[in-house]
C-alpha cells in the first residue's frame, strides 16, 4: 500500500518544525532546502552518522559524515523522509520494500556501516516497550504462537527450498571451516548437537520446535534413538512426515503438530534448535518446567537460540513483517529455564559468526532464485526478504546478535563428558564412512 | 571456646517440646529417651534422612532410614544435639571442628550421603538473609574486602605449600585426563586459560586476584605478554614478587598490593582466576564497569570462578569460619558483570568434577601432612579444615557447586576463534618441549 505523495516541497515540515533560515535564503524555495538539510542531519546524527550521504527525491545530496561513503541512501519522496525521521527502525525497512528508499551501492556494506554507529541496539526492553504499543496483542500464548508461526513458516515450503540447504534445515550451521559447503555445515552442526548431547542407540529423545524434520532424522538414523518431535507449523510437520516415510524412519521419529507446552512423557535428552526465539522471555519458567517434568534422572538438553548481549526487542521492523512474536534472550533471560530447576549449565557455546556465514550462504542462493521468488511473490516480497537475510547477516557480523548453544544437565548428574575433547575428535558420521551416503 | 554441657537429661528439651510418652515409659528417664528419638528424628528427616544412624552420649542409637548405612553420627553431648536441631547448617561444622560430633566411619561417603538428601541447598538467597542478620557486616567494600581476605589467605604460606601443588595455585585445576598429577593439572590450567585468552607476544594482560602468582608467571614466561596483577593478600603478594625476581620476570610482571577496584591503566586481556567468589554479587556491576575501562576495542577476558545452578549462600558455616564474605554467583548472576556493557559471552565451559578431583588432591595431601597442620595450629583448626576440604569435594562431586570458566569479548569484536577445536590439539607448553622444564 502506497502513500500519497505529496510534490510541495516545505508541506510535510509545516506544523512543529521550526527553522530560523540566514539572511540570503529567504526564498520559499531556500527555506525547503535547508529545512531538508537539517531534518536529515538530524536523521543520521540519530542513527549515529554513519558515512552514508542521503540523496533526496529532489537531486539534494546530504552527507553529514566525512568518511568514505560505502553507498548513499536514496529517499525518493517527502513521506518516505517523514517517516524515516519519525521512526528509522521501523519505517526503513517498509520503505525499502515499497522502494520509497534505495540503496545506491553494496546493500551488506550500506548495512555493515549502519549496524556499527546506530545506538538503537542499545536500547532497554523497558523503553522499547513504551514506543510499541502493538507488542502486547503478539504475545506467544497458545494461539498466538500458532498465528504467529503460521506467519513465518507456513508461506511455501517451495519458497524455502530455493535457498536452504537439501534438508531444509533453517537454523545456524555449523562450519567446521569457513570454506565448507553449507550442505556439510548443516550436517556438522546436527552432528555436533548429537555429540553435545552424548546419544545412545535405544534412548528417548523429545525435540520442541523440529522445523522441517532433520535433526530428529538424523538422531534417528545416525545415533539410533527415537524421537517425538513437537512443532505448531502444519506445513512442516506434513513435510517432516513425508520425509521420515520416504526414509523409512516413521517407527522411529513421530512428528507431533502441537505446541511444546503440550509435550508428554519422559524422555532422556531434550533437544531445542531454533524455537527458543520464538517462546517469549515470559514463557520461559514454563518451559523449564516442562523441561524438567519431561527428563528422567539422567536427563541432559540442549538449546540452540538467537541471543542478546544484554535484555531488548528485535527491531521493530523485523517483529512487525518478519518474525511476529520474536524475542530473542540474553544469556541472563536464558538462565531463567534452567535455575529455577536446579539444571546445571555444561557448556555454552556462541556461534554468531557461523550465521553470519550461513546467511552469507541463504542470500546468496535467495538471489540466484529472484526470479522465481518474485514470480512466487512479488518486488515487495523480495525487497523484504533482502533486507531481512541482508540484516540479520549484518547484525551476526557486527555483533549485535548472539546464537548460544547451550548444554545441560540434572544436577547430581555425573555422566557428563570429562572435558569436551571428545567434540574436536574425529568421528564416523560427518568425516568418515557415514558421509558418502548422505 | 566450649559451651556448658548439662547433664541433665530431659532438661535441654523442656519448654517448646511437648511429647505424649506411651502407657509403659512415665518414668522420667524413658520420657528422655523417647524425647531424645523423636528429636534426632526431627532433624533427620529436616536434613532429608540420609542412611545415616545417630549415636548419642548415652549409648542410644536412632536410624531413621532403612538404607544401607555408610557411616555413623556420633553426638557427645545434649547441647551438641540441641545446637544440631537449631541449625544444623552452621553447627554442624563447629561442632565437628570441637570434636562434639563425631563421624564414625568415612567422612566423604557420609558428606556424600547428607549432601545428596539435605534440602538446605535449595534455600534461596531472600530467606537465608533473613536468617543471617550477621551477613551484611562481611560485605566486601574495599575495608571489608581486605579483611576477609585476610582471614582466610594470610593464615601463613607455609601451611598452603603442605598441600597445594608446587606452583601455589589455589583454584580448581584442569585435568587433561582424570589420572593427570596435581601439577600437570594446574599446568594445563592456566595453558587452558591462556589459549582461551589467545594471548599474544607483547600483549599486556591484567589480573584480578592474582593468588600467589602462578597464573602471571606463566602468562609472562610462556606467552610472552606483559602482566599487572592485583591482590589485597599481602602474605600473596610478597611471596609472587619474591618468584618473580627468582625468575627473572619481575620485568614483565608487576603485582600491586591493591583492590582490582583501584585498577588503572589500558590493556588486551582480562583475567580472574578464583577471585569473584569473594567480590559479591552487589559489587558486579562496577567490576564490569572497571573491566570495560580497562579493555581496549580489540579486548577480551575470562573470568574463572565457583559458581551455582540457582542463586543461595554458601553454607553459614562455611560463610562465618572459612571464607567470610564468599558468594559464589549463578550463571545469570554472573551476566550482571558483561551484559551492561554490552560484552560478548563466547564460552561457558562447567569444570565441576575438576573440581572435585583438585579436592581428593588437596585433601589427600592434607591428610599426608596433618601431623605438621596439628603443629603449625591445633586440632580445632584441623579437624575445620578437613571438614572444608572434604565438604567442599563433595559439593563439587554431587553438584551443590560449579566452576565456570566465561570466557568473553568486545560485542563487534571478530578476531574470536572460529571454532574451539584449537583449544583441544596438542601444543608446546603442557605437551611438548616446554613440560621437562617446568
Amino acid at each position: 500500500m502506497r502513500h500519497e505523495q505529496t510534490g510541495f516541497p516545505g508541506k510535510a515540515i509545516s506544523g512543529g518544525f521550526h527553522y530560523s533560515a540566514p539572511e540570503q535564503s529567504k526564498t520559499p524555495g531556500n527555506m525547503a532546502t535547508a529545512a531538508l538539510r537539517m531534518l536529515v542531519t538530524e536523521m543520521m546524527r540519530a542513527i549515529g552518522n554513519p558515512p552514508v550521504p542521503v540523496v533526496l527525491w529532489n537531486g539534494l545530496e546530504i552527507s553529514s559524515n566525512d568518511g568514505n561513503a560505502v553507498a548513499r541512501l536514496l529517499i525518493r519522496d517527502r513521506g518516505a523522509l517523514m517517516k524515516l525521521v519519525s521512526d528509522p527502525e521501523l519505517y526503513f525497512g517498509e520503505l525499502y520494500s515499497a522502494q520509497r528508499v534505495e540503496v545506491q551501492g553494496n546493500l551488506l556494506e550500506f548495512l555493515d556501516a549502519v549496524y556499527r554507529v546506530w545506538p538503537q541496539h542499545r536500547q532497554s526492553t523497558t523503553e522499547k516497550n513504551l514506543l510499541s504499543p502493538l507488542f502486547d496483542s503478539r504475545r506467544n500464548s497458545l494461539s498466538g504462537a500458532r498465528r504467529n508461526i503460521h506467519h513465518h513458516y507456513d508461506i511455501g515450503n517451495d519458497f524455502y527450498q530455493l535457498w536452504l540447504d537439501e534438508r531444509m534445515v533453517y537454523t545456524c550451521a555449523y562450519f567446521p571451516d569457513p570454506d565448507a559447503s553449507l550442505e556439510v555445515a548443516q550436517l556438522a552442526k546436527m552432528d555436533h548437537v548429537c555429540r553435545k548431547l552424548r546419544l545412545q542407540p535405544g534412548e528417548a529423545v523429545v525435540e520442541a520446535g523440529c522445523g522441517w524434520g532433520a535433526l530428529a532424522l538424523h538422531m534417528a538414523k545416525y545415533y539410533g534413538v527415537s524421537v517425538t518431535a513437537y512443532n505448531i507449523s502444519g506445513e512442516q510437520v506434513a513435510y517432516a512426515r513425508q520425509r521420515a516415510r520416504a526414509e523409512g524412519l516413521d517407527g522411529k521419529v513421530e512428528y507431533i503438530e502441537d505446541d511444546f507446552r503440550n509435550m508428554r512423557g519422559k524422555f532422556d535428552a531434550f533437544v531445542s534448535v531454533g524455537m527458543l526465539e520464538h517462546v517469549g522471555t515470559e514463557h520461559y519458567l514454563e518451559l523449564g518446567q516442562i523441561i524438567d517434568y519431561s527428563l528422567n534422572g539422567n536427563g541432559r538438553g540442549l538449546i540452540h537460540s538467537i541471543g542478546l548481549n544484554f535484555p531488548r526487542h528485535m527491531d521493530t521492523w523485523t517483529e512487525r513483517h518478519i518474525f511476529p512474536g520474536a524475542c530473542p534472550p540474553s544469556l541472563a533471560q536464558m538462565m531463567a529455564i534452567f535455575e529455577p530447576h536446579d539444571f546445571s549449565v555444561l557448556d555454552v557455546e556462541n556461534l554468531r559468526l557461523h550465521y553470519a556465514r550461513t546467511l552469507e550462504h541463504w542470500l546468496h542462493r535467495f538471489e540466484e532464485n529472484i526470479e522465481r521468488v518474485t514470480e512466487m511473490f512479488d518486488q515487495e516480497f523480495v525487497r523484504a526478504w533482502r533486507l531481512y537475510l541482508a540484516g540479520s547477516l549484518t547484525a551476526f557480523k557486527t555483533g549485535g546478535m548472539q546464537l548460544f548453544q547451550v548444554t545441560f544437565a540434572r544436577a547430581g548428574q555425573n555422566q557428563i563428558p570429562w572435558t569436551r575433547q571428545y567434540l574436536y575428535e574425529p568421528h564416523g558420521i560427518t568425516s568418515g564412512e557415514h558421509h558418502g551416503k548422505l
